[in-house]
């Protein structure tokens, strides 16, 4: 096997806060060229105006179609046919409230039931899977502690966090 | 204080692969009673349509999205008036490839730079947005090591991964 090499992949975005819950995102990938305007809000009960998915609903489709779109590249790469291909998530949070203070955030998981059609062995679709599930930037960033960084611009200029 | 309570906030999602690479996803919040439909896709170098955003661009809406809302939200608690909030995100990852084998992926992290219109003092702002990071689901998620568990439907049923 030949040297390992690494390709970034950035991804940018510019985000205002809109209305009383609504943030408009304008998301792009400059190494392709693309940006997408996506929103978010919240619904009534949370102070929103339900006019757009909120964050959350992002990431589990976020999740969800990465993987997918992994096992349809794997399915290419091991030259293995498949036909339809199917994914159930959950995900799962805590809402943690001490009276008094402010919420604070904790996660239990995802789970996620994958179905693929093929005529390929059980063997071949597992591996097919494994492979995917490598690939897949979103399982790697949930299940690794990656680093997310802030900085906050303060009156005398940018705070780090 | 009193003693802490801990809501379940759940969501579920449905997603069936539909062209070359596009996924379309409904994703459900059922305590809220709201449905959205979502769609991922590629760009043409990917093998995709890009007839929809890709999976990353909705991890990186999801996280600026729900830190601002938690922003927001603590600004409401702490009774501090801000005016307009902007978010710059930048996510970085890493697409890693041996000659003959599939990619894999890694995350390198990501970058929040904040922005918020207020009166507040600088010390209460930061507060503010300390508050706001322990409330959001998506960087507990992300800085957190969770699980993410699969079941794939085989020949003699489900197999957990």
């Amino acid at each position: 096997m030949g040297r390992e090499r690494s390709h970034d992949v950035v991804f940018e975005a510019q985000a205002v806060s809109a209305g009383r819950m609504r943030n408009d995102i304008t998301v792009h990938w400059p190494q392709m060229g693309e940006s997408w305007q996506l929103a978010t809000d919240e619904p009534p009960g949370l102070g929103g105006d339900s006019s757009a998915p909120p964050p959350l609903a992002y990431i589990v489709a976020g999740l969800a179609g990465c993987l997918m779109t992994n096992i349809r590249m794997m399915a290419a790469h091991f030259e293995v046919p498949i036909e339809e291909l199917r994914v159930a998530a959950r995900a799962e949070w805590e809402r943690r409230v001490t009276p008094g203070a402010p919420h604070r955030a904790a996660t239990r998981g995802f789970l996620l039931d994958i179905e693929i059609d093929s005529d390929a062995e059980d063997a071949t679709v597992l591996r097919l899977v494994e492979a995917a599930r490598d690939g897949c930037f979103v399982e790697d960033s949930l299940t690794e502690a990656v680093q997310v960084s802030h900085r906050l611009k303060l009156g005398y200029g940018w705070q780090e966090l």
